[in-house]
């Protein structure tokens, strides 16, 4: 393909959206790659970020400073919040940081436009998630329609599509689909709170559901941990 | 009113936003200022953000930074792009800064949703405007649905509201609301390349409809120009 289509994909460094980037690629986009350093309790995402997009193969890579620790909030943005571990409770979670997709999916609306790129990429899950309300396909049927009234593009009539290539899997389904694209998921840190090595702590909700994803799999989990001792 | 309800206010530093500001004052609003160092091309424009809310009185005052120069693609943020003199054209201009005001409602939504705000004020006209896809009924319309889809309040049944008082007005209308709330629109910035003392051009489309606006409303420009040549 001499002059494959642009997309702006949001990779956060963990597994989902790894497995929403190798996705990209093997539909053909020309990826552009946006990852935030929005305040995050630890770097070790943003490194898994790097290793990810050099790993799989971007155009470009942003990664852009965005001070959402200034609103705080949220068990991932306010150090004085902690991270609880994982249980099965119905509600939205403390880890849920407010209007997080959206503030993303409205920058890589403006680097669409900038770049002319017609398609967005987002690795969010309503299977096997953590509850967050910007997470169901509502949310990203709803977000498409704003992006159509938004933009100059959608002004003039370039429909604008956001992809959700994960939405309806369940996460070892998620994880099956990655290793058919090869992805080394050891590459990848999904912990709320991992430690400045990129060691997941095991306990959160995001260690959990990743670990019970794997074991789902039949696949072994590359993942290290600070302990031995998984909750799954 | 001993416990007001509480709103999150998007100001710029220009004549509408301050308007708009005087409104939510005027409604009883507890008022939370959001305003953006966005990479534009000159910082008197936050300067007279910082006087807008200190005249008229807020709870609070953020003034975020966000790196949209990063993605460039607007006269406003990219020095490479020359800011156009006035001229009635169809379509959208090359100040239109990519998605800004999704980007900026996004953030205000996460903000109000940490504050347990139930109210978004944005000062945005659909009448006496620039052309911007993001200043029309139908965008607020759907970012109305999207913050209901998109948070934890939505989820939980409070509706969020976003208020956009001016969007039918003319700007001689605004002007003369803003009178009736005794704005003192000399602390204003509306130009799109103010110098740094605050002086307008005169000859941008912003300096252009603001200075017809007071022509038209029958009211004294308190606008500080760099030159006496103004385009009306």
């Amino acid at each position: 393909m001499p002059h494959p289509e642009k997309a702006v994909v949001l990779v956060s460094g963990g597994l989902d959206s790894a497995t929403a980037l190798a996705w990209a690629r093997a539909e053909g986009f020309a990826c552009y790659a946006l990852s935030f350093a929005y305040g995050q309790r630890h770097q070790a995402e943003l490194q898994a970020a790097r290793r990810v997009v050099q790993a799989i193969g971007v155009v470009e890579h942003q990664v852009m400073p965005l001070a959402l620790d200034a609103i705080g909030g949220s068990a991932l943005t306010d150090s004085a919040i902690a991270v609880p571990d994982y249980a099965e409770q119905p509600g939205i979670p403390v880890t849920y940081v407010p209007a997080r997709n959206t503030i993303f999916l409205s920058i890589a609306l403006g680097w669409a436009e900038v770049l002319a790129a017609r398609h967005l990429v987002i690795g969010v899950n309503a299977v096997d998630y953590s509850g967050y309300p910007d997470c169901r396909p509502a949310f990203i049927q709803v977000f498409t329609h704003l992006a159509q009234l938004a933009t100059r593009s959608g002004v003039e009539g370039q429909a604008l599509q956001v992809h959700a290539p994960l939405l309806h899997l369940k996460k070892a389904e998620i994880i099956q689909q990655g290793l058919v694209y090869h992805i080394d998921y050891g590459l990848t840190v999904s912990c709320y709170q991992a430690d400045s090595a990129g060691r997941a702590c095991g306990r959160c909700d995001s260690c959990v559901l990743r670990a019970q994803g794997f074991v789902a799999a039949g696949v072994a989990d590359p993942t290290r941990y600070v302990s031995d001792t998984i909750c799954t």
